[in-house]
């Protein structure tokens, strides 16, 4: 009788139908905090209330039959998409009164509507890609945080009495770094240290062509892999049809060996 | 006889010189209407009331000619090209007396500029290219505004008490987002709400980071695309001249088969 | 005789030492152009007015020089480097007394310092690669142009009463629209006129969406050229050591009609 | 004996628990540079007085064992990498008393943390990429300079009247234009200068195209380089597998002088 209800369970997640319903909850719970970001008369409130016990209860329910229609319950959490589902929805769950924490619930209603990108395969795709793509970047972001490391350690000593805002301690000047690499108002930040070291432009120009260098490097990196990728899948495909340089040459040696044998 | 007018057009239609004048007309309707940007004395708005009329129904001409020499008529309206311009020809021919509506009558005619991209094939191939990538890139889109939607709910319920300006609703904060996309006095914004919740800069950079990746994303989408089209351009070309491996290694098996035979 | 004179010049041209001495000479008339824009004691006026006659009389012999070595006098001028040249030392030579001239006169020189493209060639061909590009981008440039032209027509309808320092007529219009398009201070802009117009964040946003797709065309359509470009080279020197999958199809093809002729 | 010592260091080298212990000393130095600029307790200055001379220490030890650890001690100094450490790690130890050269014994202590450069292979490899790309971007570089040069040049000459703290001297000017070609504030300078020249317009599209053009043509320079390199590895890789098309031919070749001779 159990196997039954899973079977069941199974043809329900699978449903288009049911599938399109899901995604429209998450459009109409995504409506709901766009909606509260706006000054509400006092019913619109309430129903907003109501709304957000539906949805939660929805979620919730949503999850049990995705989980109840897995036949192999741990590979359920080997998927890091379903554990994301599965906090976002318990989280939610935890009733909250607190007027302070009444911000927190919110927040973490927001990341319900990230359950779009849990549900629609392609973004999914998207998202995996980043992840995938981090641990190859590894090493140039470590070189673009020992330059910043460096740059705002040397920011912090030299430029610190002449604006402790913006270079008073090694945090504050990687959060200016980060402002010049960005070109935001960075040439005010120069002029005021060249009345004090009038070479200091030689310190933010290395630092612009160090980043930039930095930068392009990771976006080569990121776009030769791409281009390796799909040179990869053309070739793999080619390999299906057409014969390798390999197997011809076989062909002809076996050509070869036919004549030679009745010579 | 009534054929016979067809074909004429026809002649007309394709005629170079009859092209030519066309460009020239919207060359000269795109004088005017820069013309009519800066303060002109009183004969001049005389001369450009007559051209206005003038330019009108030289383009119900043109449009005309172009609609009866079509043999075709439904065919005529599967051009989207043959539709706008139908439409900003209609929409010229209404006549305007309110002061309210001559700046929309204005802005009509401005649309006559765009005939320019109608008219000169090789500007229409380049529109067309940003139409069919428009769905290819859909999915990016969808995860940017995504993000978008994300950070704006988020930076709505932080930052709306400390400046509603900026952050007072999602709409407001999705405009403040897209600034800060484009590195516009973005730290002014950061420094703001930093001094209310001094980890804030996560919230920014976090972002800065996301849309930089979703639009790489985007970009590198478009080049493999035109770069995989390139490819199978010129593989289609070698095909038509040169021989597939597959062919090459069916040749080799015939030449065996013709050895085994004589055995 | 003459030819014999022709020939030392020739030899004098291709004179590595010489060529030497001609880019130093370039490189003190660029250093004494800088020296100038600083404020000068007197007597390194003097030495600035001796200076600046001897560089004149070196370009006007060096030129002469390559004329004279030049055995087709008439394709001397084909180059348009040439022309140039001539023309830079040309100008150099009319005497100004007149201050107001001073000015152009010191303008004139400073076109000096490109002869430096001109003697050096790998300078000379990215130069030339830059106008070999320009026609093939013409088409992206003209719809540039149409964009940009109509959104400044439109922002000068609506905008110039409200601000017409930046929207007064079309061609302010059109400045103040490069100015958004490298996103400099444009969301003060924007707010000026969303007080106004609510929705004009609208105009600015397609504005940016099109520009920024116009200008990666060009960037994708000048890569796509540059790697083309590179494997018909690659191509081509292949074809020289390999033979093409044709040749050996014609190869096998002989075999088999010796195999058949036997028979 | 000598050579057992040797033998010993040199396995000490290569042990990846003192490599471990190496980058340890070296993130803890980093983070004491770190701490330094933030306002420390009297202990904990303290601390950090011992633990510089700790890692100055440690730093002298590890070079050491290195030194002895080379059979070769000319080829020490061979590598870039080596000399760099044992800078670092000399100028660390000149004892400086003076308040003046206080600031520069910080700065020199901060190079150290450029050590985790010179330790983890990955990093060297990147760093060395861009040592490699430089000489290839020569040209390029200078072509960038070239233009700045004439731009300051005549910037300086016309606008030094208008505004002598943008356009004072060649080099404040050339500071300017490093200014305009990050876009930071660029309209200013444009409308200051087009109040007294209203074509300067012209001077600042000019420039910033020019700029362009040159940083694409460097970028896409080394796209195709990084492209390059790839396909040759991929090539390479292949030509150990597969027969190229040449010796295809060959053996075909052969195939058909064995039917020959035996006719």
């Amino acid at each position: 009788m159990f196997s039954g209800i899973q079977e069941k369970l199974l043809k329900l997640r699978d449903n288009r139908a049911f599938e399109m319903l899901v995604i429209a909850v998450i459009i109409i719970s995504a409506l709901e905090i766009g909606a509260k970001t706006y000054e509400l008369p006092a019913f619109a409130i309430d129903v907003t209330l109501v709304l957000d016990w539906f949805i939660t209860l929805f979620f919730l329910f949503e999850i049990t039959v995705r989980f109840w229609a897995e036949p192999d319950k741990k590979r359920f959490f080997h998927s890091g998409w379903n554990i994301f589902d599965t906090l976002v929805v318990l989280v939610s769950l935890i009733p909250i009164q607190d007027t302070e924490m009444a911000l927190l619930a919110r927040l973490v209603r927001v990341f319900r509507v990230l359950r779009m990108v849990s549900i629609i395969p392609e973004l999914r795709i998207l998202i995996n890609s980043l992840i995938k793509a981090l641990p190859q970047l590894g090493y140039v972001m470590l070189l673009l945080f020992i330059i910043f490391y460096i740059y705002a350690a040397v920011g912090s000593f030299l430029f610190s009495p002449i604006n402790s805002e913006l270079w008073g301690n090694i945090a504050i000047s990687m959060l200016t770094l980060f402002r010049i690499m960005t070109f935001e108002d960075w040439t005010d930040i120069q002029y005021e240290t060249m009345d004090v070291y009038p070479m200091s432009w030689m310190y933010y120009m290395s630092f612009i062509f160090f980043t930039a260098f930095a930068f392009l490097n990771m976006v080569i990196g990121i776009v030769v892999n791409v281009m390796e990728e799909e040179h990869a899948k053309v070739r793999a495909e080619e390999n299906g049809k057409e014969p390798t340089m390999k197997e011809l040459q076989d062909e002809i040696r076996e050509l070869k060996a036919l004549l030679l044998e009745r010579k």
